[in-house]
């Protein structure tokens, strides 16, 4: 003890040696420190917990454990006596001072009886006096009764030591309230002032029953009676806040907590109203708007607040300042406070996202599952908020009151707030956990049932066509939820708090199917001009149900094209105005609104995929010849008969200047304006790595970036079309135009190289997409002979650059190599015809030829005529069946359509725009892009997933490449007779 | 008001009319609800906030507002009058009675001076009395003197109104604590216990200075005092809580707190230690583990702790039971508490995710900013923990103390917690926030400084070769954070919680290590044998600088093997270990111990990449020829010489077979056995949309989907590269089974597809990778000619098809096409002279060449004669260039090398396994893949995006495609002769 009061030297390792052996053998034999575990109610009744050693120490003799069994106190008829340490020891009293001083230290004599304490007891409204004034011990303990007649007016205090004055209510002529004034909640009531059959039931109508609350049972006379008689402010609030427990709700009988309320509020109509505003009278709270049908929209609808908001600039005002008078249960003003943190958030959250919530604009949502047994903790008593808007102003700061909705506000049985706005019954007020209305027996027992506001949510609605950031009143719906308590440890509760912004979309619909109507009448317009057209290059005048299912065919795409423009351009608006907005002018659907964008979305890509699978059709069926002019080089053989059989000669033209270009033409049937894989990438790549996607965020803010702990609103369909189509067209767009002004003039332009190849392997091409209508490339080579050395051929390329020769046109001196071609009926019915043979070896009348003929040498044998039928026609050698070349009139080319009808003479059109390839994927590039934008866009929204969608895409992407792959191949092979394996 | 007292019935549309209307007026010309803000200190000293109507009213006649300013209360000198509704009115007392009484009620006369208030003051230790003991009002107020001699030992009370029994430790002779008795926090105690020059500053050693704090100059003494002289339990707490707020720590005096504790704790020295805990004290609390050096090892790396933790099964035990003991700053303990939700986590997180810190296994770090106004309110006083971990039991429940290490503990001046764990000097005990210590002035001033336990981390380490998931005793490592207030609305404090979890890695490197040893020897020895047979393939025995440049090459590749064989191996060894195993045995590698990894990852993308590269360059740089086998058909120009000019015969042999030749060849230069797009596209798949991505979290859950509401825990590298890699090589290989099994066989297969055109169309193609090695393609046409014409062609390939002709192969009646050959060294060089006019274009000696010759003819007269040398020594027709062909022995095919040296005779080696793919993308799809896989997944180290690596890896493979492409395409034009323009 002597060494402890001494200055302790701390000195690491001057720990003596035995010391330091002993806690190494201590360490060694009980090296894993454990203690058994006690709680202060597992130590005996002779036991006290000691909080150092944490374990249970016997008590000293005569000695019990105090109620917190943290120290011992001495048994009933034992005094205390402090011992030199200033622990206590005990004596007994001796027996003519049997009981022990309040105190606990000393013993006197009683007046009466002794408690189970051994402590004096005297009658009630008597007072027990141990010591004299001046703090001397008296003999023996006095009862003394308290004068509470006037002048005196005295009762005994709460601990029964002293006389004290009684509460203000009594004093009219004594502290007794003798009938007929009423006593209640310790205050005393004139007679006649209230019927004091009041219902203090708490209805739980989710639950079908009603608690008789001890909470009630004991405060709403009294605190009606005061309201009324006394005018007390606090009285007034009580009662308030039991009708705000109670949901609002009025039922038939007056005698509940709001039916009181609104006796005492009819009862002050004479007396002028609060703050100018007639529903809000003197003393008493205001909780209720007028139920004047038709109230809620004029309240919530006519005028907007006196503030506008504004995303950015100078005048930048997002904040959402919002402020509530606070009162507790038993109507004390506790303060004003400021919302914002968690106030009205029941859910735990961080303090910067949970201020997101009161950043205008920001659609804030935030959901959880909280534990009953931490709400009955945190929660002990309801507070009550009276919610204002903060308007701001230097020296006269002005508050606007927020009108409530209480979702499940019961009138007269009907749930009036869940029904149109007409009906709606505006209050408030309110709360978010009610767990003592709920207890039954007593205010600290155990509830029975609690009363959580499940959903706060706080909506504003824009004021149309506002240019300053206009809103109007801001309205707060409450929806409370009713958990009757069963198991309090594993109970939750779920609740929700949003901020919801909304504005009146009608007009923007009505501009939106405007442009639908518009533009869907246009396309009617449009796909009857391609009908026709078609019609005619089909060469058939009638109307019949093809034609009608090819105009549907049309409209299809027309209208897909109409949708697509219309969404997109809704999207793009949203985006760019919601976005970039300065002061508020609009504020994004709702997702119950935006149903109807969806379908439109929905629709266009059905359309679109109708006309893709059309077109897609169409190309794998195309009729398509190549021409060969090469002609054998010994003289003797080159007038065979194209009819006749050819004759073994040692030279024939070689058929592998027709392999490559048929292999060519194969290769060049699903290459495509843009890479679609690069698309799908570069879209991931700003979406997902740029942060593009934080641009589809219901909030007003365009950052790309941000923060992982700031709030992350839920993302808005529209934006996320909007942003998603855009982002894809633009790429597409970005690449059509790079592949080709750059990558086609200065690395590779495929669909060139090919009407290049036609030209130096002296080979044409005729395609023929409908009837009588197609495409002609004119690959007759310039010198005459193509199947040559390579010697040869070198100096033929040379000669070509040198320009030596002549031009490659179809006309002298020209250069023009490609052609629309209109036929006449009679030269497609002459090709038909030859072709016969050909289409007729996958037809059903196989059997009959199979006999006769060997198919391979009837194709062989069809395919020279052929040869030698085209080549003659381009070499004008059929009169009948002649043509001319001419321009297409500008007109023609806009409209897509031919004027002249190719009745004599077949027409070929000069076309320089290689427009052949629209029967290639290259020449669809729209159609494409449009389908895979729509494709993308429609996974997305239904997964919100960009990730998925690019994968899908892809997968579609190659799908439909290998089926137009495949067939192209197979139809490439039925028409030109090339073999398959050579197409590789 | 008579109105009100009746039942009021609720009827909607009952208002009577006027009232209606009154209120639609009234709406209309104040519709917008708006008030004044008032709060009550805005109101004037006359007036009271009315809790009503919100605004300021005025008080009644001689009335002031209270210090709360909701009421009013009356003038100094007034006394109340209850007037008929319980409300006041105020009246001046008579001159004779000047006071007013205490409850404001009555006057009185005083005995002396009076208050401010107006009411009576009495001397010190004197008491008031206004009324007789039974209630009744004294005509003049009395001060009457405490008895504090023995028997009566009595002071005033608190309030002054009575005498009551003074404290225990005065209770010797008298209630005065007379010296030299000391008289400290209401205590009095003897002489001489201790110095009464205790330092009640706590220091700030972040900050650089110390606080006299208010809290510790009130109760560092008499705690100190009582503790060691009453052996008053509340007392010791309270002094041992004042060490733990200056963080334990030591200085070189011994009258700070922790001084004093230690002083205390000697003296405690020969009392029995508590629960057998030698550093643990009678009535004390344990606040220090010994200070011996390694002592804190021993604690916590000796003996493992009784439970077992299990992941899954019947026995499965994740849950982390903590309990703490729980002491307010008094002293006072205030219950035993679970340590699970938000006790010793600051940041506000919903339960669920809260919860998750205590399921073992989880790396749990959760961190947030939060405000220093709210901590100043939620945290008035700190509260002190003792946390003990809960063993279980049922009857006999253990708990095991928790080591604590508290980061900035100093020991005379050293952090010795921040230096190695030899020194650490471990603890008990700690808090949360403190915000009273740094109070200055008083205990409910502004406090200067707080507090914070910025960082608490709960670290597990495994006991080392467990499979019962045995643990050592969990250790906590608190580290404070000192705040010096200076703007309390805007400061904010970061608070991290984290749960660790670490195993000794060293046995786990050692085997990493020894694995990357023995396979880098191996490699040695693999990469030398390559070297050799290089060596052999260039026929050159020299050793010189590029030989060694060659092995090194060589070497990086298989070294980048080795390495990423390791690396995968590990990866997938903790995916799987950790994620399956059952009891834990193994746990993940903590982020510094996973920079070695992530170097290896590094070494192994390095060297593929080079060895990528390398690859690269020697596939554009391959020799090749196409061996033209078609004679003219004319028989007068069969005798040609092929080194005389080619005469003009009327039908020259085509070249479009050999262009089509090389067009294909062209074409295959960079395909591959897999689709890398769809490879990368469903890697993300799985990644990212089906959430395998969830498998690389920190956490022991193998499932895929996790809930928005769960915790979600940082990604581990190795998993997340082991799962990438895993990932990506299991898709591939996938891929490549499908190509190989399925695709190739039944539906094109382009390696074959090439040899077959090569013998439809007559030309062999001979490839040489290096000087005297290389492929062969014998695409002799069994037919004698392939330059014919359709119905030719088609009857040869029935006919072969029917096998009606001779077999395609280099030997009579053999299938084998494809050959590896090694070339004499003679044939070489006549192959080099041949191709020297060829190689000479692009070389530097142009331009003496330029005037004598045409480079075109040259060119092609170097053709025909490589082409007749070619195929004359295919047919045996040099006598001294000859070859012969045998098989391959299986050894030489498994090292890749030949054993036979080709002196005489060239060989050439049968190859059905078509391997001249080696000089494609496609023979090399291991090293693709490969370099895919780690160029992939270090993007995503660095990034932590799977999406961005994926986008980057497809840009990546298209460079590398084009690069392959544009090169290959360069170097078939150089080495064939044929026209660019050809290769499409």
């Amino acid at each position: 003890m002597a060494t402890g009061t001494l200055p302790f030297v701390v000195s690491r390792h001057k720990v003596p040696l035995t010391c330091f052996l002993l806690m190494c053998v201590d360490l060694l034999h009980c090296q894993q420190f454990t203690i058994p575990f006690k709680a202060p109610s597992d130590c005996g009744a002779e036991e006290y917990f000691d909080i150092s050693s944490l374990s249970c120490v016997r008590c000293g003799q005569n000695q019990l454990r105090s109620t917190t069994g943290l120290t011992c106190i001495c048994k009933t008829g034992y005094r205390s006596i402090i011992t030199e340490k200033a622990s206590i020891s005990c004596e007994q009293c001796p027996s003519d001072k049997p009981a022990v001083t309040t105190d606990g230290f000393g013993c006197i004599r009683c007046p009466g009886s002794l408690s189970d304490e051994g402590k004096c007891l005297c009658p009630p409204s008597n007072v027990l006096v141990e010591r004299n004034i001046s703090g001397n011990l008296l003999e023996e303990a006095r009862c003394e009764t308290c004068n509470g007649n006037i002048s005196a007016f005295s009762v005994p205090s709460s601990s029964g030591d002293r006389c004290e004055r009684c509460q203000a209510s009594f004093i009219n002529t004594s502290c007794m309230c003798n009938p007929p004034n009423v006593l209640a909640g310790g205050l005393c009531f004139p007679p006649g002032t209230l019927p004091t059959n009041v219902n203090p039931g708490v209805s739980y109508s989710q639950l079908k029953f009603s608690v008789q609350s001890a909470w009630f049972v004991k405060n709403l006379y009294s605190s009606s009676a005061a309201c009324l008689v006394f005018s007390n402010l606090t009285a007034c609030q009580a009662l308030g806040n039991m009708c705000v427990m109670n949901m609002h709700s009025f039922s038939g009988v007056s005698n509940d907590a709001c039916g009181l309320f609104n006796s005492i509020f009819r009862a002050r109509a004479a007396v002028s109203s609060t703050q100018d505003i007639s529903y809000w009278r003197a003393n008493l709270p205001w909780l209720y708007y007028g139920d004047e049908p038709g109230l809620a929209s004029r309240v919530l609808q006519t005028d907007p607040i006196p503030i506008g908001f504004s995303f950015r600039g100078r005048n930048k005002n997002t904040d959402i300042k919002l402020l509530a008078a606070v009162y507790n249960v038993r109507g004390e003003f506790l303060r004003w406070e400021q919302i914002g943190g968690d106030n009205l958030q029941l859910c735990p959250e961080t303090a910067t996202k949970q201020a997101a919530a009161y950043s205008f604009g920001t659609a804030y949502k935030e959901s959880c599952d909280l534990s009953v047994a931490e709400l009955l903790v945190t929660h002990p008593e309801p507070l009550f908020y009276d919610v204002f808007m903060d308007l701001g102003g230097e020296e006269d700061r002005k508050l606007l009151p927020l009108p409530t909705l209480v979702y499940n506000q019961q009138y007269n049985g009907r749930f009036i707030n869940q029904e149109s706005m007409k009906n709606w019954y505006l209050s408030r007020r309110m709360f978010l956990v009610d767990t003592l209305g709920g207890r039954e027996k007593s205010v600290s027992s155990q509830p029975k049932v609690i009363r959580v506001a499940s959903s706060v949510k706080i909506k504003f609605q824009l004021v149309p066509r506002t240019l300053e950031g206009q809103v109007f009143p801001p309205l707060m719906i409450v929806t409370y939820t009713d958990v009757p308590i069963t198991d309090v440890n594993t109970q939750t509760v779920s609740t929700t708090f949003s901020m919801e912004y909304e504005m009146d979309q009608s007009e923007a619909r009505v501009k939106t199917d405007t442009a639908l109507g518009v533009l869907g009448g246009v396309a009617v317009l449009y796909s009857l001009l391609k009908t026709v057209s078609w019609k005619r290059r089909i060469a058939s005048p009638l109307i019949d149900a093809g034609t009608m299912l090819k105009f549907l065919l049309f409209y299809a795409g027309d209208l897909a094209n109409v949708f697509f423009a219309v969404t997109v351009g809704t999207g793009l608006y949203w985006l760019i105005f919601y976005k970039a907005q300065q002061f508020v002018s609009v504020l994004l659907p709702l997702p119950a609104q935006e149903e109807k964008f969806v379908t439109y979305i929905g629709c266009a890509f059905t359309l679109k995929a109708v006309q893709f699978l059309h077109k897609l059709m169409l190309q794998v069926s195309v009729d398509v010849f190549l021409i060969d002019w090469e002609r054998p080089r010994s003289k003797a053989n080159r007038t065979v008969q194209a009819t006749g059989e050819p004759k073994r000669d040692p030279s024939p033209v070689s058929i592998w200047r027709t392999y490559f270009v048929a292999n060519e033409w194969n290769e060049i049937q699903a290459i495509r304006k843009i890479s679609p894989t690069f698309q799908i990438m570069a879209v991931l790549f700003f979406l997902e790595v740029l942060g593009f996607s934080n641009l589809a965020l219901r909030d007003p803010w365009p950052t790309l970036v941000r923060s992982s702990q700031a709030y992350t609103p839920s993302y808005s369909l529209t934006l996320r079309y909007g942003l998603a189509a855009t982002l894809w067209l633009c790429i597409g767009l970005l690449q059509v135009i790079f592949f080709t002004v750059f990558y086609e003039h200065f690395v590779e332009d495929k669909i060139r190289q090919f009407v290049d190849l036609c030209s130096i392997s002296n080979i044409s091409v005729l395609l023929l997409s409908q009837r009588c209508f197609g495409y002609y490339i004119h690959g007759r080579s310039v010198h005459g002979h193509a199947d040559t050395n390579m010697e040869e051929m070198n100096n033929n390329l040379k000669r070509e650059a040198e320009s030596l020769c002549g031009q490659r046109g179809l006309l002298p001196n020209t250069d023009v190599q490609t052609f629309q071609v209109s036929l006449t009926n009679r030269l497609r019915s002459q090709y038909d015809r030859i072709r016969e043979p050909l289409s007729r070896r996958n037809g059903p009348s196989r059997l009959i030829d199979a006999s006769t003929a060997n198919p391979f040498e009837q194709n062989t044998r069809a395919y020279h005529t052929m040869n030698h039928f085209l080549g003659s026609i381009i070499d004008h050698a059929h009169p009948d069946m002649d043509y001319i070349v001419k321009d297409k009139l500008m007109f023609e080319r806009v409209i897509g359509m031919e004027f002249l009808e190719p009745s004599e003479k077949s027409i070929f059109y000069n076309d320089e725009a290689h427009s052949f390839s629209d029967v290639l994927f290259y020449g669809n590039e729209a159609t494409l892009l449009i389908f895979d934008t729509l494709f993308f866009c429609v996974v997305d929204l239904g997964s919100q997933s960009f990730v998925l969608a690019a994968v899908l895409t892809y997968v579609q992407q190659m799908i439909f490449r290998l089926i137009r792959n495949f067939f192209g191949r197979k139809n490439l092979v039925n028409k030109t007779l090339v073999d398959e394996r050579f197409l590789i």
